[in-house]
């Protein structure tokens, strides 16, 4: 049997241009003698649809998608995701469904069974588990179809207490097909191709799974959909940050012998074009096309200049230098460089006579204090006015450039540096971002050296270092990563040879500063980890604070 | 049998304060001849502890605290509630559990079977629902013993497949207790008074209900635990936004008649009490005692004001006045005049020299395009780095005064009047805004009734009025609320009476300013559906936008 994978970037809620783009692949597939198309989890609605879930005009706009598509499905087959209602009167309201399409109308229906409920998944707000299972006879084949998380119930450590293939597999199927909505971290393409032959060691039949491409708005979609052979062998994989499309023979998946036919990325590389990918999509789904950014001549604005230009295009980019009287002098010329190396506008605009306008009505009040966090605070915050003002003025999306470890231990402004429409590199620990700097200089000069040599500094007051407030961030990032992304706690780090003292400051800092990351833009999510929609935190509380 | 109810307001991760108020109520209630100590829902984290759940470091932290509290159970019981690790090797790594505590240590175990997991909820992230079911023997009761949300499983909608009230039954108990953390909103009382009796109905024996009281960030609870007896009246229901204690003797329950002994706050009176409330314990469990805020002279800061001096004392709370060419005169005399009324401090900073030098940098790139809304912006967000700077200056947390109004058409500025700490009046409509002006005033006039009475104006343009930019509130919120807290898409507001393009146009304006309150500061929840943890949308996404 010939059966097609479309690997699509949907658009969330965006009802008429889902179902164009999955019809015009229908089509394609069609045309090209396929008996059947396979779409993603929830590609109906785009994925996550979120809250929208809890409107019935919202669901009865999917259904009206399905139906559209339907029709569509005469001399072929489909497989699509869609939420459907749930008719048992018992339970939530709804199924996280894959609709097998057949004859011009929905022939089967298969219901999520696991449905993920951690991190960044909300499913069990939305989803009643399903629990009938039933293979889909068609043509040569009897499929067993599963939507994501349905597969993940293998390994050591089980979430579910069952695994749905346990139950279809007592109907003898002869092929898996598994769509999916699994967003990408910089690991998450080998454990999905374990999690993926793992289930193929088990049931001894080829597996195809189709999963989404694209960004909605924090979460990045990979990609990578694959054909994985009866003998566990990686058939195919499709395109990774683009939409793909990959007609396959499922008989001959029984018998052919396959190379490993993957994708060899690095991790910078991965991080590299997830966040191109994140940035091009949260502008074009949004409709604007321009960004504005502060440049510091510091290397985290640095590489957000490069990325954006790299995402859409330098004459898109518009960087703006706001010295003041604390600014060095390279500051200026190495952020003018890489401008220039680049190709963006940039604009010089000094923050001295707001600034000191601002002191100036202070001045009755703040009397003789001494100057300090408040004054620099206030220079923060003059750049983002202006910022927004062109921004609001001009019509550019302005973009974050706080990196993960400053956001994580609060170093940063409120209102000020942390202000902007999208975070691009708020995942990004800082060493990582001195690793993507050099992965972009890897064929010749974009970012100064000078940029990346220099000690990191805010530069609010005279000489100021991040190494004055902060530890060396190679130490830091180490801490930060075993309580985020490990979730050990004060000793269990420790036990791992740092110092108690400073793991204590360390994860005090990151808990009191909670309220800073619960009113910052979304971060491009490239971790299994990231602060955002998948790392909810008390604010008024004491653990380690 | 002499039971004590004991309400208290816990502080999420604390748990040598936690571990110390349970320890002082158990002490009293033993002196005070009780048998058996009734403690809330995770009561020893304090509810919700979100994402620390994740730490096996805060698991076992709350393991210890349990431990001590089990010491004191000599000579008296207690139930508590508490996180504790699933050992049965299959699920999600914990249960939501209730302890029976007795001779010192831990005697028996109910897991939370019903975990509620919409709106602010989220319990599914966390914990495998229990699926054993045994009632305790202690004495002259057979307890059932529940947690919450599993007595909640009732009336005609039924979001679970089952209710551990039916297992228990089976084992004839004779007392129903459960321990909750049910989170206010201005119709809980009475839906929550309607499930309790409920279960008695079905049942037909007495139960014993013990809730939190106290704020957890943007979280309010009411306390209101209750006693109902066989027959379903309401023996005893514990204090409103208070903590309480209170012993009562089951076997009363089982024969006595009781009025119904219920607290008869209106409405608006539970709303205002709540967020005071909300402000007092947001400060003080973040170990602050000041508060500032901007004071326009309209409605909105003048609420807040009220409200802020009520919860922390007119000494700790500062009003800023921010006059600029645009502000009118009764502006800042009403607001003067509101300041005098109540006792707070006030201070007059004109924004117009910083404004003007933040246009005045801008001047060559604005050139002679013509003020709109970048100008708007700069003001409010030249306010923000005044009010900030005072803030960081002197030690003041600001509070944020939109009202829900405003934040669901997005009629505010990002980084600038949409800053703060906490958002005040964020769930309460603008024309709820008024009804507490007025409940502010029924004894004597605390708000000018100028501020109370002119038109809402931004004034941030000569003449600007809120109705040149949006619909009348009456009007405005009607529709909202029929969006927000009901979920009726635009075809069925339409069928409600109201115009088509009206509705198409609120709802699109709600949409599109995701984006802002995604920055904005947690918002204390007075409704059953607050922008905020409780409604997660997409910001990225194109549905009635």
């Amino acid at each position: 049997m010939k059966i097609a994978l479309c690997q699509i970037n949907y658009h969330i809620g965006n009802f008429d241009y889902n179902v164009a783009q999955v019809i015009k692949s229908l089509k394609q597939a069609r045309e090209d003698g396929a008996d059947l198309a396979v779409f993603a989890e929830l590609s109906i609605s785009g994925y996550p649809p979120r809250d929208f879930l809890d409107f019935n005009d919202f669901i009865n706009r999917c259904e009206f998608a399905v139906s559209l598509i339907a029709a569509e499905c005469i001399d072929i087959a489909a497989i699509i995701g869609a939420p459907v209602f749930n008719k048992t009167g018992k339970g939530k309201r709804l199924f996280n469904a894959a609709l097998f399409l057949n004859n011009g109308r929905i022939e089967q229906v298969a219901h999520k069974a696991l449905l993920p409920n951690y991190d960044i998944f909300d499913e069990y707000r939305y989803f009643e588990p399903g629990r009938d299972f039933h293979v889909i006879n068609f043509k040569s084949e009897r499929i067993a179809l599963t939507i994501c998380e349905d597969l993940w119930n293998v390994g050591a450590e089980q979430l579910y207490t069952f695994s749905p293939m346990e139950k279809l597999e007592t109907q003898h199927p002869t092929l898996m097909i598994n769509i999916a909505a699994s967003p990408f971290n910089a690991s998450q393409a080998e454990t999905r191709r374990s999690v993926l032959k793992e289930n193929v060691a088990i049931y001894e039949i080829p597996l195809l799974y189709v999963n989404h491409v694209g960004a909605q708005t924090e979460l990045l979609f990979d990609g990578g959909s694959s054909v994985l052979a009866s003998d566990g062998s990686i058939a195919a994989e499709l395109a990774y940050f683009d939409e793909d499309y990959l007609i396959i023979d499922s008989d001959a998946l029984k018998t052919g012998k396959y190379s490993e036919n993957k994708s060899d990325y690095s991790r910078i590389q991965l991080i590299h074009d997830a966040l191109i990918m994140g940035i091009r999509n949260y502008f074009s789904k949004l409709g604007f096309n321009k960004a504005i950014l502060g440049l510091s001549g510091g290397i985290d604005s640095a590489v957000v200049l490069v990325l954006a230009a790299r995402a859409l295009g330098p004459e898109n980019v518009w960087g703006v230098l706001l010295p003041s009287r604390f600014s060095s002098e390279h500051s200026v010329s190495d952020a003018i460089e890489l401008s220039e190396n680049l190709g963006t506008a940039h604009e010089i605009i000094s923050i001295e006579e707001p600034f000191s306008s601002i002191q100036n009505v202070l001045s009755d009040l703040f009397r003789d204090l001494p100057f300090g966090l408040a004054e620099e605070n206030m220079q923060a915050r003059t750049r983002a006015v202006i910022l927004m003002a062109l921004s609001n003025k001009f019509g550019h999306i302005l973009l974050n450039t706080s990196n993960k470890s400053e956001a994580a231990v609060g170093y940063g402004t409120l209102y000020g540096d942390m202000c902007g429409g999208l975070s691009v590199i708020g995942d990004v620990y800082k060493t990582d971002v001195f690793e993507l700097a050099r992965f972009i200089n890897k064929d010749g000069t974009v970012i100064p050296e000078n940029i990346i040599n220099k000690p990191p500094s805010a530069e609010l007051r005279p000489d100021q270092k991040d190494s004055d407030s902060l530890p060396e961030y190679d130490l830091l990032d180490q801490v930060l990563y075993q309580y985020i992304e490990a979730f050990k706690g004060p000793d269990e780090i420790v036990a791992l040879g740092f110092d108690k003292t400073l793991v204590a400051r360390i994860l005090r800092l990151v808990n009191l500063n909670e309220y800073k990351r619960h009113q910052t833009p979304p971060i491009l999510r490239i971790s299994s980890k990231a602060f955002g929609m998948g790392r909810r935190m008390p604010i008024v509380a004491k653990y380690l604070g």
